[in-house]
């Protein structure tokens, strides 16, 4: 038994829940895992490495909550197995909960039927119901028709369920809104309604209001969750920060500060949001920012924050005055800070070159791409 | 006795050492390390912790050297020795180095004696001496004067001596340019001279190239180091990045990529500089691009390369054909990333009260700063 | 008689009427024209100077159009009457045409009634009928409600009537939509429907588009015209570019180059805009670019052309080779203008207290500000 | 004789001469004059043009010196001829000075002798002579050596001489210093010495200091004289705004505002320089901001100014009250105005090809650029 209660109770007794951040992401900037297949073998081949960073979030926040297989695409049962462990092995040491996920399927963009495509899912419960996660989470879905799938299939292990998109304020790729696929999942068994990855905290605390606004508006009840980027994209179109010409190599000028942080925080609290996480791009200061923040809602702060002043206050202790008269709220909150990289622009035109689910560039391929296709690739690129 | 030989052998021998990152930086981030103050105490209080961080840098670099004591200023015995047994650790898994260092001293600005700073100094060494560090490093000092004293105390030890200012290319504080602070430090006994922290990497090797005319001209031999900033600060004055208003906690825009940091490499490289590694903001993926630069000179790659592919390479097997494309050298070679933020600027106007070594303002106070104090402090800022 | 035909006959002809520039802006830097009040008495105190624009614009866009009476909110009859016979001189030097404008009312925002504000709008015309201008344009107008009272005003002359709004994709201040602006506009008897001022060319070229489309689907016709600023306004909300915090002594890094200008004049066109003008900030060589990109639709090139070579061949003889490089059309095409300014945002947040028509804040007052007033706004304003 | 007395008893005085701005530049855009060959035959093609923008500079700096010629490179005698009429007519209007101009020759780039070099000066000078210019300006030189022989060839006139070279602060394309550059020009015998054209007004003012300190170090005596770009220039080289990929038809987002101005007069000022004018870009605004800056010091405003208010005061009158709040100083003074332009840079890499005078690439060439020409041109620069 889960001391503190399951999500579902602590959700309706109010409690502000913090996930964790982006552990790929992360995992990649520690040399771990490799970007383009973003596969989590690391559970395998380095737990201690992968312990460490659960550890961090698990201090950053202090919650009770890890939330284990964060878009864990191409994952087979024996590494989800050792996430499992893993997980629940630093839960343990910080009482907190573990969950099961699974996201979107590249079978569905090539098409095969809502057999198929609920069959792939289903394998991936096994082990969760095996090492009896504390609840799952369908997340990283574009197409909310696949997303209704997903929940069906997970409802069926009578575990609470999230479901997370990863669209923004225009919807998912066939254009169906925010407020449209939140009632669908609502109606299909989700508990948790939400949106993860793909946009800045701001653009994914706004398309979640719409969510919220849809769902209330057909009479339904939910909770709701938030996982963004810790980039900011305002420049994005529909499809999210991996049409940006920077992903996934050169997304370091877009990194949000803690005081963004800070501002994510509040929004997604005043929004009525109290599942709030972070994504690809979030650091343990990043979620301990988050945590901070809402440390009055919460009534404490996080473990790390014995290592983090109150809105920079740890400068007062500084040898350069100028450096000590930093260490205020204000100047923090104010700041508009310079990206050193006066030949960059400040917001870029999105790549996509007009495809979409069933075009033959979205086929799935077993072989690795070869060098001929890639030839034709870059020439493709650069006459777009 | 250490396999592959001393760092001066190595050098002698051509070889190109690579240094780790920055690790009250990164260690700040992953919540066990407090900005301001910047004490390791981590060492003592999470080995775990350290360790980590120490594994991630030695499999990014994958060299036999680990620079302990980066910036230690308020540093007590006991920690150091945590440290050191910690370094000594993780060298001995990867069969690397283990270095001691001491940095400027606040006394210095305080205007006390060459006496009173060289007893500073020399208390710092017991520990080394007693963990029977491989060399020492006298690092982070902004005045060429005091750089040369702790060369001096240094030296005393017997073991292999390295000098690294954090000055640009404007000199020393006192306006000694870099190529006289080179040559001072050669003097008085430096085998290694360089410069670390306070200046981004093309600025840092534009300093040591500096440093190696002046040396060269005056008829003298040296090895040089570099240990820039993973930050783009091409707005700062001759004081450096801590002048900037973005300083600590509002950096993020300024954060180097893994292709800038190819470019740092081979220019250090070209430059003839031989020791090079980074300091603040370094992350253990910026090493690994280091030592990917210079694999053909090195003859090998990083272990943590297994988990990268060569500029991107690892998006060939991306589900979108355009991110697909962007799996080639030139695309990531030649991006000018956004900084998503078109509220912000490029550049920033640096702090700084005009006041230097020996004002008011920077006498040492033992008590912490007041209420009052930092008042007058906040009013100050506002009307500069 | 005009040679050439009445505004409707072109339009209805498939011509490509273009318009000409902003006066009182491009006035106010040649030193006729006071910023703030923006009355056009230099028609009456220096016509040389007016009468010289005049020939700029109608040598730039070489067209059968002179539009007078741009924005002249606080005219009175001798000025619009100096200004009548100051067009009909020029205009006939080019064989032109002469427009009468009126535009919205200070009255109406003080929420005077129907007929008060038709009463006011009425006296305007009289000059307008006694120099017998050949069209007649309401223009400049934030709200529907008053745009079409002025429309039933001037339908009362006979003549053709045009009818332009300075709003964008959101609607007027009411929210109402820009489709359903236009549909009132044409019920109320306008021929020619449109946007000017306030948003940037594409921008307003959206906007027309949506009037368009509303105008189509409720089964009218119409014939539009678009006359934007020559500002880059990304940043704008729905009330234009005098919420901008540099309006309008500071929009100079905001100014389209006459490439800007190429695509704005292509945009317009395919989207079946015909009357193609501009608003502030115009000058004559931008009204040439628009004439220059539509030429091939024209069939002539305007006679400031002699001294323009397309797409930048003037260049081919300069000195340096890499200038002489310049002198192609991709070159210009793919150019992204750097400002010059690294401390400087690309993107301001818009000012505005939250206060719409009837609002105190907003009434009409007799007297000039008083110091205290100022001195009130100014300690409001730092509190925003 | 002229009522106030000569440019140097003037000088002499302690006045402020206020220069004119740029003429090809203005006229180009009001479209009278051809970008890349920018010969002004607008003097005799269209008069009433020219006429009518030295009225507006007249008015603006309301001075007593109408500067002609400016860069006039191939100029003509015919020309000339018609220059001086129109330059004296107006100045007769307002009571001002008449300068004749030469500048740097494509003869010298060529390699041609000091002979060869003069006579082409000096036959520039017959219409000057015979339209009895109050004085004669050397300026426009690149290098140093043809500006000292343009100086001993005006001094044969008996007129007073000032020499005026387009270098920055790295001094001429010989890398001689602006320091020994003045002395040289003071030593031909001119008597007023500075910078116009290729650089931003602080570079500019910052350039002619340093000719001051020359001057002064070298016992020696003058006046000095500024005529900047209204252009921000921060990332020019020595060779100045041309090597700017934005040069000459994407310029727009550098302009300078009036407030910019402001500043750049108050620095002349301050530096000692006492003939302040401007150069390509400038405005009739621009120059009204310079005499307004610097109406405390000459003791009245110009003309144009009865139609601007004192930073701002215009706006007082404004409808919007957060408009009305702009109506101040500190707010322009402060404020750092937004581009518009998210995907732009706000800093440029300067092209350049590495070629200097001399090189085959600077050769002129009495034809046309041949089309074949024009394509090799294209390739190389796409490689560089």
């Amino acid at each position: 038994c889960i001391p503190g209660g399951g999500i579902l109770e602590r959700l309706d007794a109010g409690e502000v829940v913090i996930g964790d951040g982006g552990f790929v992401f992360a995992l990649e900037k520690r040399g771990y895992v490799k970007a383009g297949p973003w596969t989590p073998e690391a559970a395998a081949e380095h737990p201690e490495a992968v312990r460490q960073l659960h550890r961090e979030f698990l201090r950053a926040g202090d919650d009770k909550l890890e939330n284990r297989g964060n878009k864990v695409t191409f994952t087979g049962a024996q590494i989800n197995e050792a996430a499992c462990d893993l997980a629940r092995e630093v839960a343990n040491e910080g009482d907190a909960m573990v969950a099961g996920g699974v996201c979107q399927t590249p079978s569905y963009l090539s098409c095969k039927s809502e057999t198929e495509v609920k069959g792939i899912l289903k394998k991936q419960l096994d082990v969760f119901i095996k090492k009896n996660v504390d609840f799952l989470i369908a997340e990283y879905f574009e197409h909310v028709e696949e997303a209704v799938w997903a929940v069906e299939v997970l409802k069926e292990t009578g575990k609470p369920v999230a479901a997370s998109m990863c669209i923004g304020p225009d919807g998912d790729m066939h254009g169906v809104s925010p407020g449209e696929c939140a009632v669908r999942l609502v109606k299909a068994g989700a508990q948790i309604v939400g949106v993860n990855c793909h946009f800045d905290p701001m653009t994914c605390v706004k398309t979640v209001k719409m969510m919220k606004e849809g769902v209330e508006k057909a009479g339904l009840k939910a909770h709701y969750m938030v996982q963004p980027l810790a980039y900011h994209t305002p420049d994005c179109n529909c499809q999210g920060f991996i049409d940006l010409p920077e992903f996934p190599f050169g997304l370091e000028p877009r990194i949000l500060s803690r005081w963004d942080m800070h501002k994510y925080a509040r929004e997604a609290f005043n929004a009525g949001i109290r599942f709030i996480g972070g994504c690809c791009g979030f650091e343990p200061y990043h979620i301990r920012a988050v945590a901070e923040e809402l440390g009055p809602e919460r009534g404490f702060l996080p473990a790390a924050s014995e290592k983090h002043g109150n809105w920079g206050a740890g400068l007062e202790m500084h040898t350069k005055p100028w450096v000590r008269a930093r260490a205020r709220r204000d100047y923090w909150e104010n700041l508009k800070p310079a990206s050193g990289r006066p030949q960059c622009p400040s917001m870029s035109a999105p790549d996509g070159w007009g495809v979409t689910k069933g075009h033959t560039d979205l086929m799935q391929q077993k072989e690795a791409t070869s060098q001929d296709q890639l030839k034709q690739l870059f020439d493709r690129s650069k006459s777009h």
